[in-house]
C-alpha cells in the first residue's frame, strides 16, 4: 500500500515471501512451537480432543497439521473462501468460529485479524477450553470480552491463568494471550531460524553490494531462494537430482541451477 | 517466454494457475486418481510397500501424500532445492532416483520433464517393480531403454504390461507409460473437473465480455478465483465465517469478499 | 459357544485371530479394497468429503485410516466404549449414526451386525450421499427401508443403484449393499491374501501331522504366527534385530526366534 | 512364569492389559510425553529429521505415531516377525539398528530391553545425533560405552548432555538415558492418568470386595474395561450407538452393555 501510494522512502525485501521463510519456518517452525507452548502450558492430552485453529494461512496449516498428526480432530474456521476450500480438501473439518465454539476443547487464534474470539463465542464454549494464539498480536482473542465474564482469576500453571465465568464455567487462558510459542515455550526451533536468518543476510548483500534497489517492496530472487535451501538441504545430508544437459534444453522455463548431490541420503 | 519475445499474438488465461486448479485438481484430483490407476491396474496393496515418486510438484504431491495416506513408504526424488526441502519438512524421505530405484516396489514420475527413469535406474530396480506416469508424456520413463532391456513383453492385466529382462527379472508398466489416471482408471474426478471448467468459463467470459486483453499471459483474477471457490464449498455445504467492517477496515490487504455462511456444517 | 456347550463335533483352528491375518489383512487389505471399490463404483473425490465407517474393529478402522489418508474427513460409530475411545484417541470424530446420518456424504458399514443404518438414518441423509457395506452381510443397510422410500431406480454405474426418493432427494447404493471390494473391486490384494492362506496351511498342517486336537476353538501358536509374519517380511526384503544371548536371557518372557536378517532395507 | 511354577504368593491383577490401559495411556499418553520430553530438552524442529524409534509395542509404536504426526520420518526398527511386519504396514521404514543407527537423526528406545544402543551403534551416528529412552530402564541405551567413547562432557541444557567424542563428533544424551517424560517434560498427561487410576481402583475393589482371587494373574473384566473406557467418552462428551434388542440376539457374542448416549458430539 505505501509503495503503491509513493510514501515508501527505502527500498522493502519481502523475505517473509520466499519458499524457504513460507515454507519451512512458518509452517513447521511455527505449527512445531505453537504445539509445544501448548504442551507445556497445560500438559493437555491432545489425542481425541477437539482442536480448534482459526486462520488456514501458512501458520494456521502448520498448526492444524501438527495438532492433528498428535492425534487431535481438528477444526479449521477460515474467511477466504480459497482457502478454505485447501484446509477442506486437506482433510480438515472447516466451519465457522459460531459452531466451533461449542466444540473445541482447545482453541488456537492465526489469523493476523483482531476480534476472531470474541463474547459471543466464549459464551458458547465449553468449561475447560484452552485459548491461544500463535497470530500475529494479542488481539486475535478479545480479552476484555473474557474479562468482562470473568470473577475469579487465578494462575493455574505457569503460563496458564484460569478464568472462572459467572455462569460457573471455567476457561484457560494460555501466556496471556500473546503469540503462544514465545510465551510459553522457546520460540521457533533453532534449525529453521537459520533458513530465515541466511534469507535475511542475502537479503542485506544485495542491499549492501548490488545496485542501489528502488524504493519499493521487492523479492529475493528465485536464485537466492534456491541458493538458501540448497545450503539448508545440504547440511540436512539430503541428495536431489540433477538435470543432464539434454533436460535442460528440454525444460520451458530454461536451466535450474542444479543441487548439490553429494549427501548421504 | 513467448510473450517475453513478443511471439504470442493472442491473449493467453493461465487458468492453471489460481488456486482452485492447483491446489483442488491438481493435488487432489490427479493425486487420487493416480492411486486409483495405480489399483486397479495392478491390484498390489500399497500398505507396507517403497512408493516412489520423482517430481514434488503440485501433481507429485498429490500422489505422494495419497500413497502416504494407503501406508506406503514414500520416497520423493526432486531437483529443485526449494522443493526438495518443502517434501522433506513435510515428513518424505527426499533421495536421487539412483538411490531410490534400487529401494522401490513401485514408481510414479510425475515432473513434466523427459528421461526421470533412464537405464541405469532400470538396471538397479527389485525384480516386480511396478512403473507409471502421471506426468506430462509418456518420455518420463524412458520406454526405450526399457524395450532395449526386454527379452519377452506379455499383458499381465488389463493395464498393465510384464518386460522379462535378459537378466531374468520383471518389470512391470501401467499404462504404457502414459498418464496413469487416463490410462489404466477414468480420470480425475469429475468433482474436480468441475471447479477447473468454472474456472475456464470465467476465464472465457472475461475474453468476451471484458475490455480487450493484451496479447500476454494474463491471470484469473482473485476475485474470480475466489468466486469459484465460494461456489465449490457451497455445494458442500462448508460454512466460513465472515469479517465485520470493523474487521475489513483493520485488514492490511483491504476488504476481502465474504463467503457466503449458510452451509450446515 | 459351541465349545462351551460341547456341542463342537470337531477342532475349529481360529486362524482369523492371529496377528499376520488381523493386522495385515483385515486392516490394510480389506481397509484399501474398500477404498479401492469405492472409488471404482463412484468416481468420486474422496478429499474433502465426510466419511462415515460404521465400526471401528480391525476392518472398520482399516477403512477410515484409509478414508482419512486419501483427505476424507471421518466420522466414526460405534457400540463398544473400548472401542469408541480408541477411534477418539487416533483423531476420529466418534458420534451416533443418528447424527453422523445427516452429515455424511458417503457411509460404509463394517461392523458384523445388522441394521446399522435403517430407516429414520436414510430420512436424514443430504441428497447425493453413497451407501456401501464392507461387513459381513447385505443386511448391514437394512435394504427393504431404502426400497420402501424409493420410487425411482437405476443403474448410474456398473456397481452404483440411483434411488430417488419419494421427497426428491437421490441416494446412490454400492454393489447392492453386498460386501463392496467384492462387488465393485476384486476384493483383498494376493499380497495380503498369501499371508492369510499361510496360516491356513499351518493350521491344516497341525491337524493333519500333530497330535489329535481336541474339539474346541483352538488358536494358532504364537511360534506358526511369528514363523508366516518371518517369512513375509523376509519377502518383503525387511530385516530385524536379533537379540544377543544376554539380550534372550533378559527377556522376562524367554527366548523369541529371532528373524532373519538379510534383507536389504 | 512366576505363576506357573506356584511361586506366586498373591494374587496379581494385571491392570496393564487392559485396553483402557494399553491403548489410551501406553500409546497416546507415553507417545505424547515422550514428544515433549524431546522437545523440550533439545528444542529441535522434528519435521524433516529422521526419528529412529526402537521398538514397536504400545508405546514404541505411539511414540513412531507421533514423532511422524509432527513431519519426522521415522524408521522403526524390532525384533518379533509379527511386529515388524505391523509398523511396515502401518507406513513405517523398518530395519535394523545398525542400518537405522548411521541414518538418525534422533533416536527412542522403547523396547522394556537392555543394549538397545551399544558401542557399534554409536560408532556409526552421525555427530550431532540425540540419544533418548522412553523404555523401562536406563540400560536401553548402554551408557558405559557412550561413556567410554567421550573424551568431553558438558550439560548443553537442562536435560541435555553433550558428549564430544575421541572422533570429535558430538552426541547428545537425554535426561541421562532414563525415561525421558519424566525426565525432561512431566511424564504422561493427568487425562490418561485418569484412566489408569480408574482401573487400577476397579482392581483393588475386586480384591476388596469380591470373592478371594486365586495367587495367579488375572485380568481386569471385560465388564470393567468397558466402564472405565464409558465413562472415560462420556467426560469427553462423545456419544456412542446401541444396540437394539434385535441387535442384541443378532450378536453372536452375547449382550454388550450399551454405552450411554448423551453426549453432544
Amino acid at each position: 500500500v505505501l509503495a503503491r501510494t509513493g510514501a515508501l522512502r527505502f527500498p522493502v525485501i519481502a523475505v517473509n515471501d520466499c519458499v524457504t521463510k513460507r515454507e519451512v519456518d512458518n509452517v513447521h517452525g511455527t505449527g512445531q512451537s505453537a504445539i509445544d507452548g501448548y504442551l507445556r502450558a497445560t500438559g493437555m492430552l491432545l489425542a481425541g480432543r477437539v482442536f480448534v485453529v482459526a486462520g488456514f494461512g501458512q501458520v494456521g496449516r502448520g498448526v492444524a497439521m501438527k495438532a492433528r498428526g498428535m492425534g487431535a480432530q481438528v477444526i479449521v474456521t477460515e474467511v477466504r473462501p480459497t482457502t478454505a476450500l485447501r484446509a477442506c480438501m486437506e482433510g480438515f473439518r472447516v466451519t465457522t468460529m459460531d459452531r466451533a465454539a461449542a466444540e473445541g476443547d482447545a482453541f488456537c487464534t492465526a489469523t493476523g485479524m483482531r476480534d476472531v474470539i470474541v463474547g459471543r463465542h466464549l459464551d458458547r464454549m465449553k468449561t475447560g477450553a484452552f485459548l491461544a494464539n500463535i497470530g500475529h498480536f494479542d488481539s486475535e482473542i478479545r480479552l476484555a470480552d473474557l474479562e468482562a465474564r470473568a470473577v475469579e482469576r487465578r494462575q493455574a500453571r505457569p503460563s496458564l491463568e484460569e478464568l472462572k465465568l459467572r455462569d460457573g464455567r471455567r476457561l484457560y487462558l494460555l501466556g496471556k494471550g500473546r503469540v503462544v510459542n514465545l510465551a510459553a515455550a522457546e520460540g521457533n526451533p533453532s534449525e529453521v531460524m537459520d533458513v530465515t536468518f541466511a534469507a535475511q543476510v542475502l537479503a542485506l548483500v544485495d542491499l549492501a553490494s548490488g545496485p542501489r534497489l528502488p524504493n519499493e517492496v521487492v523479492h529475493l530472487s528465485r536464485e537466492q531462494d534456491e541458493s538458501v535451501a540448497r545450503l539448508k538441504i545440504a547440511t540436512m545430508g539430503i541428495a536431489t537430482d540433477r538435470w543432464s544437459d539434454v533436460q535442460q534444453r528440454y525444460s520451458p522455463g530454461g536451466r535450474v541451477a542444479n543441487a548439490a548431490t553429494t549427501g548421504p541420503s
